[in-house]
């Protein structure tokens, strides 16, 4: 079996290794220049995009953001898992609102905007704590902006004067006090069965996700269906086939679903040690039209992102169910270089493990370690 | 880091697995025509054997019988891990004899024999119940042969009278009537630091190993330090570095080694999904001088052999714990396909679903599934 895969970072390279033990032969896209290459040593392939398409039995996606040229092309063969409707749900922040609306899932109160008049209404509506979102990523000028009160509205409003609103809207949303952030994770194949992961706990610093604990400590069987039922009803109302990533705040004992990833998630590497069957195993599964596997947690799980470092002493893997993946990336600021799984019996021993980590980690580039260390 | 493996096989395809999120590159050497190919696709790779020689790190081997000029111009090197000292004794019955001797490891009684007239006093000392044994294999007209009386002597000497027995010596054993079979593998690193599994029982059937549980049942702690001793005293007095796998008979409250690998082995698959660091990853560890990684079980797990065949039921993916490994390889009666590993949470679980197991697979190439289970 073949499977081709838009995309060709680390997302790819883990769909690589999770498919050569069941026979599957992954191959990846590298969308900047429609190259088809290796997944883990990024050589070229002797096959052409036409012809990777061709042998493919399955085509899926590493990321949302496939120029849609490339996504079209690929869904007129009928061979695309997730569908390109439920991809550019993932891309597109005013698809995204809609479909939670329609679906009835709880998410942050929110105004779609396409003129910056519209601002003003916001604030009456959503109160003076805003954050602005454009709808999809990527475009020059666009971005993301926080309004903290009234009198900086415009301000906000003349950076987004020179914007064509109308073709790429804004989504406004309300600034939401959240206890925590947690995502939900599952694969629904192609006969419709879904299995999902345990909630996991996302520690987020300057926007970058840094740590994930999974199962989320201190969790409640309630809450816990809560999420279960958000990830059976958006991907049933997606027909979703392949594995799904829902972002979520925890406020009080609700959930408000914040970001939909339409493929395999940062927030679920832990699965690669800590889970009976991985999230790249169950989405290559899900879109071949394979058996699921049980998403049971071995253990308890820490997933700990390198960001923008390569010098550390290797010794870390001296410590008890410690394991490195490193995605072989020249170093740059802000970018993943790699990640930690740890995979301990117990939180208290999770907890003890990480503190070690500490010791052969330069700090400064994993700010928030430590303080995720101590809470356990 | 660059590891070139000797074999091409899947041993060489597990590690490469294992090393690629630790951004180790593994190339296989085909020793049947030299050739450096990739060790998952088996795909030509541009480098010649000097060239990869060269750009390798470290080399090591994936099965004992390397033709010894190979061997010898890795060894020249200075980067083969393990030494061609303890890669021979994998491959040669005298070697192996000798080296248990010395360090007075219990084993089989035994006689090393130059000429066919000594059999009369290997039956003398050790009894009519005899295992003769080539001390080396792939060699025209050797093997191993089987004397049950004193009665069928003469037609084994008639069989053995062509050979040039100074050149490849019999290695003749006494028949034991042993409980069941066992195996320890652990690893060794270049600092002499050693990690070990817990011991696994094997079922073998025509010669073949078809099912390894681990951690083998009903084990008593006493038996595992006598194995762990083993380990040490074997892996210490070869300075070994790698993972070693040893296996053993338990008789009584006794373990005997009946035969070393020098390599990761078939009996240690299980601790792919079922210990903490699987053997591949703590081998490619070992011999590139990494800390080694925990050898904890994560539960109980069963390793099933796919043994010449390939058609069965891919449902079987669908019960919990279970993962197929697949060679790519094309089906030959008693080809070793792929396997099965199953992990659960307790004996009775993995027995429950070993039986189902057996409803996804053609029982007559896994004679020994069923009963297997039943014992569990």
């Amino acid at each position: 079996m073949q499977v081709l895969v838009y995309g060709a970072g680390q997302l790819a390279q883990m769909m690589y290794l999770a498919g050569a033990p069941l026979g599957i032969e992954v191959w990846a896209v590298d969308v900047s220049d429609k190259t088809v290459v290796h997944p883990v040593s990024k050589k070229l392939s002797d096959m052409s995009l036409t012809q990777a398409i061709d042998a493919a039995n399955v085509l899926t996606v590493e990321f949302e953001h496939v120029p849609e040229e490339l996504l079209e092309e690929a869904d007129r063969t009928g061979k695309l898992y997730p569908s390109v409707d439920a991809i550019l749900v993932g891309a597109d922040r005013v698809r995204e609102k809609k479909l939670l609306t329609s679906l009835n899932i709880p998410n942050c109160p929110h105004k779609i905007v396409t003129h910056v008049d519209q601002l003003d209404e916001c604030v009456e509506l959503l109160g003076e704590s805003l954050i602005i979102k454009a709808s999809r990523d990527g475009y020059d000028g666009y971005g993301q902006w926080r309004l903290k009160s009234k009198s900086g509205l415009d301000d906000i409003k003349q950076q987004l004067a020179g914007l064509d609103l109308r073709a790429v809207p804004l989504v406004v949303e309300q600034c939401i006090a959240f206890d925590r952030e947690l995502s939900i994770i599952g694969a629904r194949n192609q006969d419709g069965d879904i299995r999902i992961y345990p909630l996991a706990q996302n520690c987020h610093h300057e926007g970058q996700l840094h740590v994930t604990i999974a199962p989320a400590p201190r969790m409640s069987d309630a809450l816990q269906e809560k999420a279960n039922k958000i990830f059976h009803d958006l991907a049933n109302g997606l027909h979703y086939t392949g594995v799904l990533a829902v972002e979520l705040f925890q406020v009080g004992n609700d959930l408000l679903v914040n970001e939909i990833a339409p493929r395999v998630h940062n927030s679920g590497h832990w699965t690669l040690h800590g889970a009976d069957t991985d999230q790249f195993d169950n989405h290559l599964r899900a879109v071949l039209g394979l058996a699921l596997g049980s998403t049971r947690p071995l253990g308890v799980s820490a997933m700990v992102n390198i960001i923008g470092c390569s010098s550390f002493s290797r010794d870390l893997l001296s410590l008890p169910g410690c394991h490195m993946h490193w995605y072989g990336k020249s170093v740059r600021e802000k970018r993943k270089m790699g990640h930690i799984n740890v995979l301990a019996e117990s939180t208290l021993a999770l907890g003890s493990t990480l503190e070690k980590l500490t010791q052969f980690l330069p700090m400064a580039h994993f700010p928030v370690l430590q303080s995720e260390a101590e809470k356990l």
